[in-house]
């Protein structure tokens, strides 16, 4: 603000442009700035709120479009003059598309380095004039108040006729200002008591919705998939984002993205936020990357409770006698003493038809009373949200408060909580708290399953998760957004829901092709091979016709037509995306387009929609690829035979002692859940296209019983990410003053 | 709903008063239910909206409102009739406390036991009729729907004329609809800007309240301290919500309470839930309970982020050359390499006055890159809000993946975390930001402290942190509530944030008092000896010329008046009540008074609030306890003697290395925290009363750098509550259907 009451008086300022977060700008500084200082209506496209009404419509790049603005509002001033692009950091070539697709101007020269200052000469016909672009320090922190203030009336001495600024992707989705979710609700049609605000931009949505909503047709579901990734991902939640804000800006048809919500442990970790990027984004993105509703916070309550149950019961039962294990489970309350039901519950499946504590024989009692769990045998993880390596293996119960009961354990990252998974795949509070109730924590002595039931605290994990199963409603930067966990598994999802996809959209992206085909190592961190900023059509053509044709395939294995999503990056050349697309629909694809939400919003994925709303009138054969009762074995062969192109599989004797427990105790006909590294079809990371000719071994199987599936541990498969020598969290920081965060992208 | 629709047709059935959920009762029920079945205004009582009004202006406890109303409306038709009341569960002697003290009834008889039905003339003057008390089940959950509407039409048989039913601490919470918090918000005063609703219930208030306000003068700040409890608790929170009820709705003073949130581990474990009680609650109490805004899961995410920076970096530091760890932590982006600004401020700290990546000699990239921390002098420990006794002492990094790094660490309960110490005293989020990143994770190992920010987390850590700084706005029952974490500490708090306290309301229970006065010992679970239910003056007296004397005499110390406020309970007899009151003025109490906020609310505390107001007006003379320059030895033996009373201490080697440590780092003049059972004023438990003669041990001398205070253990003290042979939790449920939650007290 002082910065700005400086610029006032300074005489050699003719204006100023602000580039300050909103909230920073409507509070204090806008009004400290003279009206006369005020570069003519571009204000308002940094703070994002003369163009918010066309971001609710159609997509037009703000920037392009308050450049058209200017030259209607003031008869080309622009002729012969020059525009300064002033960016903060993030990729300004884009911006620069924006200027140009978005306004019908003309580009002489598309080359653009990112490393200086640069100039461009544009032509806006019939005008002409030149684009001067300007990077600010590339550190977002510094592109704020003071720097970019001081930086830019260097700047304005050189008397700029127009300035432009352009936004990296936490810019972008802080310059739009979102509606107030209880008015994306109404507009959605959701009632006023259905909806539960937290905060003013994202809501939870109550499960009375379904009740109200289950006589309507259910629309098209459409999977979003991908091809396998490089280490950097290939952009499902960009496409997942840009098709919606195609649907539902574009092509005017109702869509909502369902996204699981990112776990903070890559988010600090290696990996970064989990948002969308660029024009494709859920809004705004620290709230989404930062605890949002708390749903994982609340994940890992609940499975740390029990983990903390199980151990406690353990050293209970260990050091008590039968009689006192009975006095302190069923104690006299105001001298009478009964069984809670959930005591009851277990009563019952001990197969003791009793209710009066007394009448239970003291052999009955001994048996109530002692889940004598096998600690060798315990299979529950405790869990953080956290990229936290030394908690993979640990020993607990050290203190000499725990009496000797000491064991090895270890700690998973939250989100590969069966808990997780059951909120992915319950319908219901009821069939939720069932789920939670079933929950194998381990196995008895007498080789019995023990479940979270039996410990007594199925009904407090039910309290615990009884917010965070409800989805929660936020919107994108073009339209709206909401987000169910759902883990989009063919065999065991739509089993557990009865949905059916209409159709699955396979993202691929050139880079992951080029791995595919045989370019040389991706890793993050690392500078990127020529190989992958350079055109290299056989690279390319290799790597359609082996992994992305072979996830064609394995789509259609289930009877799903497939239209491949192009993930455009700025270094592909025309010659590799059509090569793309071509070869994709050569391979059996429905259609095969490029998609540009990146930089463009949901106009850039406008094709994409199309093409999806083209296949989902093509006839559906949906079909399971393995029927249920098949033996546990057969599943897993079928999956590593079919889907992953094995010939055969390989079952340590651990896998094997499990299988046979499994089908034992009854479990024989849960759908399968492969533990498998995404980086390769195969087992081994390293194998990239499609790789044949290898064993798939099963290293050990187990089960979430309550979340209902059963899943082989493929190969070495981590549950616990680490952290890099130089984390995320490094870049990371809050402005105390402004309250703005900086390096979460 | 099904229920009610058969009771709709029954013709035996004269009228239904529901004793159901408001919840339930809006969406579908109420709807459901003929109005010629419908029990005069009395259902109206059980939803909890008509006498909304009555709450929030002045209390009348809501039974004796809805009898006297029906005495009006009628003209007493109750003249020798029989009311029926009826309570599911907790103690139904209130219940009637309410109907006679609230309507000016008289009882006859004062003797209710809880075991069963009762019955009970009462008379109103001038009119006579009969009370007759019906228990429902114990069990709360089958005081809902189907059971209590059964046996309620069982008991309509009888046709009893009227019938009331009594609601436990759940029940009073869910009776009572809570403003919508955007209107208490209004009402208080605060402007829209400055609130950030989370669902209907609750709100964080913005930062930005201070800024404005900051001109405003201070109001009165009232400490609620306790005398020693028992391990039952005495009641400092219920004396509190009744105090700020009372100054409220009765004095009609604005006043705010601020309680601390919950730990879901008690929560879960042996404690229950810590919302208030009866008729002096936080509501709804189920959000208070849980999760409530998320702050302590942003703790523990905060606090879990550092620990996993701690290990990660020890790993890579063990593994790598100064050149690798170089190159990683400052890594080429474009051809560009530079410092960011956490790393900018490391060097600096080092000494190392250069900003150029280059400019670096081997010996200074060696210094920057390497933290060094010492494995066996890390004392920064991971946290969970679960009472996990097995994570006191672990061993971490046993995976082989962490190539043989392991070590000997810890968890410690949530709010124990130094990160919660943080957020207690923190005044704003610059403040905040400062003191975590000058948290000491441990010692290098040439002896320098490590910080947060030297691992380069503190941004990130901020960020996690940011919203939970935020104080949140709750109700009470009758009037408003406003949580912030406070540690009520005279010599850290008030240092810390310039606040006076002018006056201490010391809770003691006549419970407590007994117990200090030699009665036999008292724990949870087990019945209470008659001692403490049946009249026993001189363990009273006792108890007040001990510990209570002692506890005003400390309060003394520092200055400030002190009113006691005797928490009353069913069992105290007039005469231990007035004993308690007379002593407590004797030793120096400007006032002494008894509380029944529990079964009357606000204006069971309004002679409580009374005597505040009068001793607030007294001249306060405060001071601290001892000088903050004093040495650390020093600073602990004036607390040990002054306040404890004991003869002097004696620091274990460890201790007395690391006084020699911390003065050495220039730590010696922080303010002392004492970590020592509170069971006591001496280190040992079970010495009850005011005792003397003994020698305070120090065990170990710890420190907390960024909350700004030095902590000496006593004794054994542990940081990791356990869980109970039957936890909470076995209670602890919730139905499907109403979404409605059971057990959490």
């Amino acid at each position: 603000r002082s910065e700005v009451l400086k610029l006032n008086e300074d005489p050699g300022v003719h204006g100023v442009c602000l580039q300050l977060p909103s909230s920073v700008l409507t509070s204090r500084v806008a009004n400290a700035l003279k009206p006369e200082k005020d570069v003519d209506g571009i204000t308002d496209l940094n703070m994002g709120r003369l163009v918010r009404g066309d971001f609710s419509k159609g997509f037009v790049p703000p920037v392009a479009s308050a450049v058209v603005d200017l030259l209607e509002k003031h008869d080309a001033p622009l002729e012969g003059k020059t525009v300064l692009l002033v960016g903060s950091e993030g990729p300004l070539g884009f911006a620069l598309q924006c200027l140009i697709e978005g306004s019908g101007m003309v580009a002489l020269k598309s080359q653009w380095s990112s490393a200086s200052l640069q100039r461009q000469v544009i032509i806006f016909s019939p005008y002409t004039f030149t684009v001067e672009v300007f990077f600010l320090n590339n550190q977002a922190n510094s592109a704020r108040s003071g720097l970019s203030l001081h930086r830019f009336k260097n700047k304005k001495k050189k008397k700029k006729d127009l300035c432009v600024f352009y936004v990296s992707d936490i810019e972008i989705s802080r310059a739009q200002t979102p509606k107030p979710v209880t008015q994306l609700a109404e507009e959605i049609g959701l009632l006023p008591g259905e909806l539960e605000a937290y905060g003013r931009n994202k809501a939870k949505v109550r499960l009375s919705l379904l009740d109200r909503l289950h006589t309507q047709p259910d629309g098209n579901y459409v999977l979003v998939a991908g091809i396998t990734p490089t280490p950097l991902g290939e952009g499902k939640s960009t496409v997942t984002i840009g098709l919606v804000q195609a649907f539902s800006a574009h092509l005017k048809l109702n869509s909502f993205a369902c996204l699981r919500q990112p776990s903070q442990g890559p988010t600090f970790g290696v990996k970064g936020g989990a948002a969308g990027g660029g024009y494709a984004q859920v809004i705004p993105m620290e709230e989404f990357n930062l605890h949002l509703t708390g749903d994982i916070h609340a994940i890992t309550a609940a499975n740390n409770l029990v983990a903390a149950a199980v151990d406690a019961r353990m050293l209970h039962e260990a050091t008590q006698s039968d009689k006192a294990l009975f006095n302190r489970l069923v104690p006299s309350v105001n001298g009478v003493r009964k069984f809670s039901p959930i005591q009851i519950s277990r009563l019952q499946r001990l197969g003791i038809n009793k209710t009066e504590p007394t009448s239970l024989s003291p052999q009955e009692v001994s048996r109530f009373v002692r889940l004598d769990l096998d600690p060798s045998k315990i299979t529950w993880q405790r869990v953080v949200d956290t990229n936290d390596r030394f908690l993979r293996k640990i020993t607990v119960g050290q203190a000499s408060t725990e009496k000797g009961q000491i064991r090895e354990t270890g700690f998973d990252i939250a989100v590969a909580s069966e808990i997780m998974a059951i909120l992915a795949l319950a319908d219901s509070l009821e069939d939720m708290k069932n789920r939670l109730a079933r929950m194998v924590v381990g196995t008895s002595r007498r080789g019995q399953p023990v479940t979270a039931e039996d410990l007594g605290v199925s009904g407090a994990l039910a309290v615990l998760m009884k917010d965070a199963i409800k989805p929660t409603l936020m919107q994108t930067l073009e339209v709206r957004h909401e987000r169910i966990t759902l883990n989009k598994f063919f065999n065991i999802k739509c089993r557990a829901s009865g949905l059916r996809p209409n159709v699955v959209v396979l993202v691929a992206t050139v880079r992951a092709l080029k791995m595919h085909g045989g370019g040389p190592n991706v890793s993050a961190g690392a500078p990127l091979p020529k190989e992958y900023i350079e055109e290299n059509l056989s690279l390319v053509a290799d790597g359609c016709r082996s992994n992305l044709r072979k996830q064609i395939q394995i789509a259609q294995l289930f009877g799903v037509p497939v239209v491949v999503a192009l993930n455009v990056f700025k270094t592909d050349t025309l010659a590799e995306i059509d090569l793309v697309c071509q070869i994709a629909k050569e391979c059996g694809a429905s259609d095969a387009v490029p998609c540009h939400h990146w930089s463009q919003g949901g106009r850039g994925s406008v094709e994409l929609a199309k093409a999806v709303k083209e296949a989902v009138s093509r006839p559906n054969n949906f079909q399971f690829l393995y029927n249920i009762e098949m033996p546990i074995v057969e599943k897993i062969r079928t999956i590593a035979q079919k889907v992953y192109g094995a010939d055969d599989i390989e079952l340590s004797p651990e896998a094997k002692a499990k299988v046979d427990y499994y089908n034992q105790q009854g479990f024989g006909s849960l759908p399968i859940c492969m533990a498998k590294t995404h980086l390769s079809l195969s087992h081994m990371p390293d194998k990239k296209g499609a790789p044949t000719g290898f064993i798939l071994p099963i290293r050990d199987v187990r089960a979430s019983i309550g979340a209902g599936f059963i899943y082989p541990l493929v190969g070495t498969m981590s549950t616990m990410p680490g952290l890099p020598t130089r984390p995320c969290f490094y870049d990371i920081d809050l402005d105390p003053v402004t309250e703005e965060i900086t390096g979460l992208f």
